[in-house]
């Protein structure tokens, strides 16, 4: 496996895979990788059979995505492991870009990609301003020096995966983008690095945050009023003992309200359980 | 020539191009094509001779780059005579993108790319609020379309040059960016299609414009306090009939205001004269 720093020999090898026929397929990470993250490569190496493809991944701990009282400086950074596991899976390159390549001139003084208001300034946008921005800036950049053919986003951050996709076709960037089921847990937490901040006791109760959502989606499948749905589907969090940030039912495509006759809808969530801030979906259908 | 309207078909002979080893050169423009935009594609010819150099230009009236009270719809389209310049300059393609490929759900419900504030919210952009966003959402869509190697533009719109050259540096988007010197009038009145709004009277005078500029210019690089320079030249403007937005001495680099020992500086201005509103600037150096 190659690992690059910088952004040059990371594109002239790029070019010379092109050449070759290569399709590359890119998988932009913060690191500390779990089996979500794995699952991505493999999702990436599926996407294509015609062609040989050579897989790279980056680690990136992203600050303009983080909000002041946020956890960049604690957000778990796990290199040696990370390397280990990319080189297991036979990944063939992993970018790991120093900040000043990223940011020259410093995160404030940068050009910004910023998503369109109506889908990067709720949910999550709308609790961590900014958030996407800084979201849709590096994977812009990434995109540009990696040129990819492909890249893979997990489904966990279903809003992000909007975000990207909307900012590659809005900026009519040739990637494609694919996605990867939500990997969990025994219990149904989704996987995700900021699960490591939880407690014992807090990790022993964390699988009741799907369950509810589970119920969630079974009640508005069988009919329930989904304003009801989901005020019920809060107080069952707060029973459990999670503090609910939100609880929504939306449309797959856009993240709007639903109207009457959509049927591709998903159920969104973000809570605290202690002091460990976790999200969660799942996408269903109803007939109507 | 070839002439597309749509980013597939160039795609692929763009492609072509680039797997035969040619140079793509790129001049995006809003049309209406004076010497100052035939002269952009001389530059990009100019600036490479390895490779065999092809030339596209693009004609799109960004809705984006225009406020609610200004010219948008009355922005001078000659697409026909445009056509014909660049057919007997030898162009390669004309892009005459259609705006729902651009902006296929609206200009509001697009993706931005947003410059910093301290370069774009300034002059040009404080006069017209988003205006620089407009120029650099599109400029950034129009490059992950025909993806040039090199892309040209005028030195008139100077404050618009490091907008562009900054967005390249921060999203990381492999793209030359050329430049090349005002194209002027033999009055010294800079080339532009809104020249076209002056009456008779207007453009008599407005030869002056320029000649205020020169007079600053001269009077700083004596060593006059710029700040008594330039409140002289708003008063010459004025006195010839002009209405002055703004006559600033900048920082070529960055505009931000010189320092003690910043020797490469330029001169920059807009002013209205009757209902038309125009932009010139002067680049030069002192010592000190």
């Amino acid at each position: 496996m190659q690992i690059h720093q910088h952004a040059q020999p990371l594109r002239e090898q790029v070019a010379e895979w092109k050449a070759q026929g290569d399709c590359i397929a890119f998988v932009p990470t913060m690191g500390n990788l779990h089996d979500g993250h794995l699952s991505l490569v493999e999702a990436a190496r599926r996407e294509q059979t015609d062609s040989n493809v050579r897989t790279i991944v980056s680690i990136f701990v992203n600050p303009m995505q983080f909000g002041e009282n946020e956890d960049f400086d604690t957000y778990p950074r796990t290199l040696e492991d990370d390397t280990r596991k990319l080189q297991q899976l036979g990944v063939d390159m992993l970018y790991i870009p120093n900040i000043g390549d990223i940011y020259p001139d410093g995160v404030d003084a940068a050009t910004r990609v910023v998503p369109p208001a109506a889908l990067g300034d709720i949910l999550e946008g709308e609790s961590r301003p900014g958030f996407f921005t800084g979201v849709a800036t590096v994977v812009n950049k990434l995109f540009n020096i990696v040129r990819p053919d492909i890249a893979c986003f997990g489904e966990k951050d279903f809003q992000q995966l909007l975000v990207i996709r909307r900012m590659v076709a809005d900026l009519a960037m040739p990637v494609a983008i694919i996605s990867a089921p939500i990997a969990r847990e025994a219990d149904g937490l989704a996987m995700s690095s900021r699960n490591r901040y939880l407690s014992d006791a807090e990790r022993a109760d964390a699988g009741k945050f799907n369950l509810c959502l589970q119920h969630l989606v079974s009640e508005v499948q069988q009919g329930a009023d989904s304003q009801y749905a989901v005020m019920h589907a809060s107080q069952e969090l707060e029973n459990h003992g999670f503090v609910v940030d939100y609880v929504v039912i939306r449309r797959q495509q856009d993240l709007a309200v639903p109207e009457p006759g959509d049927t591709k809808l998903v159920a969104l969530a973000a809570v605290w359980l202690g002091k460990t801030r976790l999200i969660d979906n799942m996408c269903f259908e109803i007939n109507k």
